[in-house]
């Protein structure tokens, strides 16, 4: 990491293990300064505690500073809650006493939506970045060590219990989220976080910072994050790629559902997928789970904290009602999720003791004999089956039997998860449970969908640890030529055959064309490249072609081209007059090929983002389209092929030749890379069609469109 | 109704308001028998027990029977919780005393999977519906009259707070889900019912008759259902007609998700859809809302029967927090509800209050002044809006907010929902919340689907008001022909010649076509027709035709036909020479046409499935098809045309001709006729493709297969 990260590193360990605390603006009253003040005071025996005011002389029992200078020490944190036009001042001082890191509560910056909060935020991003004094925040509540029990925010501890530790890190750019339903919920659940930290505004430390403290932090297992959105997905993904390393999951709510799909662009690319569409792959491709509720970031992060990797996928489901156990088995077999037939032996032991009624199956249902002493030897033998890998117990129950279930976890090398069917504020085995690390669901719908991302967590990371994460090789000398050419360019579209010529330097190949100036050189061209032929006009002034009605296919004899490009010179005139042309194309046919579009559209806030779509009017009309960001490896280019629905048009559908999808995943990796060396040039891109032959003959670019970025006027 | 229908209405209530109750086999054990006394004796100052077991003299207190002879009246309701092996002798002395109704909770008939058990249920089965004694069970837990506090049931009730009585029927298949989860977690979350009924293996009475009484209970509003598997779909949707007309919404968990999409099946329309889907099509069809979970069936339920209809759709959104606020309008943006900006007026109104700080928008973020005094003036500014018909609270708060919410709520003619983002147990303004009508959501995304049926359930049912369900008109003489022919042939399977004299007595209108028997005649015909034609092999023992290579398009001229005539022939030799051949088709070829499967498949359980799709290879790729339950309107047939993802190949799409949707329609409408009409003897009928023309020129069927019921051999 660079020493910029470090010192994020090292403020934020301030911040969450400050020996030394300032509250600046502490007040007696219980608005935010005053509760930030009250929450430092209860770890007051552990932190040194200094309230700055100058309008006090005491506050909460300890000596009150007049400023931050006064102080008699250089504190760890700075806790800033005064008004926002006071803020620079106070972190001026803070500078200038060395204080090693602040969180600013104060709100009053780009939150509000004026030109003047905006430049105030810049000016405090602006500072912290020259000053080296790292902020968290604006307009945050703060953050919490809730294993050390050190709670350095703003927002009420009243009427809470007491928050347990555990193992998940919790990040959220809403501080009422963090210190709301996520926090009282956790307790109400007993899932323990580690630390608790709002990250406001982020002008200065963002998301990514703190995810990447987390990562080293040996009490964080799990990282459950609130993201109403980022500014760039770069540290993001940097992040989410040493998580993998590290082997700690990240969970996710992330705002943009609702933004509609489809958006306005040049190329069928930048129109095909909005940017909610585009954050998903990210997810998927760096193995981070999207969720969307308060409940499910929760029960999935204390899943994915306390559950082991087991060799087995299989899951064994057991209750004490058919309808339960019928309705659990149904909900995880809708996730594809597998429930191995019981071993003959289970079988007979069940057998033994329910006496026919019930069932003796997977999904099981032992009637009440779950709810009796039987319930050791039951869920003894069904987790013990070899290809069970965790075991639901979808019941309620007494404290002796959530005993039993936490004693079989503890000693099991496998999963054991409580299906809860009682009422969430049940007595009786619930309490027990919840103070264990059992992970509990309560709903079968919410369990099928934990223990589908526990697998896919696992099933992801395996995949990458042995294939890595792809990274585009070095420039070619070629390749550094367009690149020049292209940053010298002085308008945003190429046409046709410019943007082919882009293509062909990173090696994807073209049908064979020559470009024409006369119906009589067309002719030429057609004979050299053999009938039939296409012809088309060539502008970068006219997008898209087949609409316009500049585009001859299927032409058989030198009649024909000669027409045609009469044809399509007048119709190219009658669409735009102005049009600047270029010449006619006359190309190859390509025939016997499936039809793909392949294109790349470099996403504001998430980097360049490479599509795959089933090509002619399927894309469009059904969505079916897979994406990834550059750069990709080969075998994401093969997931990416198989995650089309009209995958099995490739793979030889209904008695018709399997395409080279060999040939297309290499181009797919190629133009990842092409879109990664040209990320500061290239605004979208559209190989459409591009031409996928039978398995063997390759693929052919039958079209190209290159859109630099508008920058270049 | 029919007058069993009648005899089960009537048994229904003597079940739900028994004045006397026998429970034959009481026992002072607190298992099933005794559960079912002790639960009895809790409404004995309402209800006259009789516990009947020759073992004991008195039971909890009361006199206990040797039998049910030996009773001083004949009971309204006997309870029976004897060995299975016991219970025929017991119902067949409730007949000879004259008890009213039954209810068995043993078990241990066809749910043991075994002959035996088979057999004993089918023998209660003949006796309930000869000897008019009609049972429920066997093998449920019995029934309560929540709002009279009457429990005839087997259940424990220990440990359980009091159930709050409501305006929710709840009708369950499985017991252990209805006094389970769906009691302990409606009694948590202060959601009422009117009456828990428990259904068991229906032997007699099923969940239909449950439902059709709660229709005519006045205190029932709302009926929440859970099923695991229906007998026949034909009581259901006739029930959810009559729910539809009363205004009464059914909410449903549906045992099936995660059964495999497609099946085995002769045709293509057979092959495309598994029972689920159906189920889906069923509920979406009859305004049936199908849920996943617990929680989402109770607070569905609830919200539908709390809920206003009004004119509005739009939603107003208030919380404390930018995060909360955010997320909310995130969900319900992606389940495509509306959020109309605020109104001028409340936007000053609200600004006036936060002086900038927060967001005074639709949605709002009023910090933390929504905690305090303010907050009437804020949710009454929200909710008077024009265009809002729905406020949403997105909060936590104090006793006092809630009571502030509550009676606005009573005084407004829109609805309120809170969107509790507290913890579930927690104090403050929840219990007072639970306590009163207003509906309570604990997270966005459970919300966004509630609301979401809340406004299909009336939109759907304003459209049913309106357009009825349809029948299908009496039958004429020339169906009457075919249907008789049909019911007399020996064999299953239909020619192309064949299947289309069929269709064509409905009206569906066939490509001109002339069975030929030589290559001369074949010629002759296609002159006739005029070229180009298609030239097929006529056979009811070649299914696929295009895959069997006995299909040749575009013939051009004489020649052609010829030598297609042979070759088509030869192939159909070559692809099974044991193939009964009827001739050879002489088609006319349609061109210009979207292509279109039709279909019918009669579903064992849900009856004649209607499914629309997108011809060619897409309807199999993209499983792009819609269903219906026969008959349809013409109403739904256009909705499932727009239902198609691919519709918009039909509406025109990139400057190609509309085709003609209403033709398409009035198609649809007329095979869901001819289902109903030939319901007993058609199996399967694909008109695949069915040929679109262009608007104002029709449909044609280019080829057609029927499958009659397997039962003629």
């Amino acid at each position: 990491m660079s020493s910029c990260a470090d010192s994020g590193h090292a403020a934020i360990h301030k911040m969450l293990h400050p020996r030394s605390v300032a509250v600046v603006g502490a007040t007696p009253r219980l608005q935010y300064g005053g509760r930030f003040l009250a929450a430092m005071l209860r770890s007051k025996d552990r932190v040194r505690v200094y309230p700055v005011n100058p309008k006090y002389t005491e506050l909460g029992g300890v000596e009150c500073y007049p400023t931050i200078e006064a102080l008699p020490e250089s504190a760890d944190l700075a806790g800033v809650i005064v008004p926002h036009d006071q803020v620079m001042e106070v972190l001026e001082a803070c500078q200038r006493k060395g204080v090693g890191s602040a969180i600013v509560i104060s709100a009053g910056f780009a939150e509000r939506g004026t030109v003047e909060g905006r430049r105030l935020q810049e000016r405090l991003s602006v500072f912290a970045r020259e000053s080296g004094v790292r902020v968290s925040g604006p307009n945050c509540l703060g953050v919490a060590n809730v294993k050390d029990d050190i709670w350095p925010m703003a927002s009420s501890m009243s009427a809470r219990g007491a928050q347990p530790a555990g193992a998940i890190g919790l990040v959220c750019q809403s501080g009422a989220t963090a210190f709301g339903p996520l926090q009282t919920r956790a307790a109400d659940a007993g899932i323990g976080y580690s630390y608790i930290i709002s990250t406001g505004n982020e002008a200065d430390l963002e998301f990514a910072d703190y995810v990447r403290y987390l990562l080293d932090d040996p009490d964080t297992r799990v990282i459950a994050g609130f993201i109403e959105g980022l500014r760039t997905a770069d540290k993001f993904v940097e992040v989410a790629r040493l998580a993998a390393d590290v082997g700690k999951p990240i969970v996710l709510i992330k705002i943009g559902r609702s933004e509609s799909g489809a958006r306005a662009a040049g190329s069928h690319t930048g129109a095909l997928t909005g940017s909610d569409a585009r954050f998903d792959a990210i997810c998927a491709q760096y193995g981070v789970t999207r969720v969307e509720d308060y409940d499910e970031l929760l029960e999935i992060s204390q899943l994915l904290a306390q559950s082991k990797k087991t060799p087995q996928p299989g899951i064994a489901v057991v209750s004490h009602s058919g309808g339960v156990s019928s309705l659990t088995a149904d909900m995880l077999g809708a996730r594809g999720l597998q429930l191995p037939a019981l071993t003959e032996q289970t079988r007979a032991e069940l057998n033994d003791i329910i006496k026919d009624f019930g069932w003796a199956a997977n999904p099981a249902d032992l009637t009440g004999f779950l709810m009796r002493e039987d319930f050791p030897r039951i869920v003894e033998s069904m987790i013990e089956q070899p290809a069970v890998g965790t075991l639901v117990i979808a019941s309620a129950g007494s404290e002796e039997r959530a005993r039993e279930a936490i004693s079989l976890r503890e000693r099991s090398s496998k999963n054991l998860v409580y299906m809860w069917t009682g009422a969430r504020g049940e007595s009786a085995a619930l309490p027990l449970l919840k103070a264990s690390s059992v992970p509990i669901f309560y709903t079968p719908a919410g369990l099928a969908r934990g223990l589908r991302s526990l697998l896919a967590y696992h099933d992801w990371r395996d995949t990458r640890l042995r294939t890595g994460f792809g990274s585009a090789p070095a420039i070619t000398a070629e390749q550094a030529r367009v690149k020049r050419e292209l940053a010298d360019r002085p308008t945003r579209v190429l046409s046709e055959h410019e943007s082919k010529g882009v293509l062909a330097a990173w090696g994807v190949r073209m049908s064979r064309e020559v470009r024409t100036a006369s119906a009589d050189e067309a002719v030429q061209a057609a004979e050299l490249l053999g009938y039939p032929v296409v012809v088309k006009v060539d502008s970068p002034d006219i997008l898209h072609k087949t609409e316009a009605g500049v585009v001859r296919l299927g032409l058989a004899d030198s009649a024909q081209v000669a027409n045609a490009f009469a044809d399509v010179m007048a119709r190219a005139r009658a669409f735009d007059a102005q049009a600047s042309v270029d010449g006619v194309l006359v190309q190859e046919m390509i025939s016997n090929a499936i039809e793909v579009i392949v294109g790349v559209s470099r996403d504001p806030q998430l980097g360049p983002m490479l599509l795959l779509g089933i090509g002619g009017v399927l894309v469009e009309v059904y969505q079916d389209v897979s994406l990834r960001r550059c750069p990709i490896t080969g075998d994401e280019a093969h997931a990416m092929i198989d995650a089309l629905k009209g995958a099995r048009l490739l793979h030889g559908y209904r008695g018709r030749l399997a395409a080279d999808v060999d040939a297309l995943a290499a181009t797919l990796v190629s133009v990842s890379h092409l879109a990664v060396h040209l990320e500061d040039e290239l605004a979208e891109l559209d190989i459409n069609p591009l031409m996928v032959l039978p398995a063997a003959e390759g693929v052919v670019a039958a079209d190209a469109l290159v859109i630099l970025n508008g920058a270049r006027g």
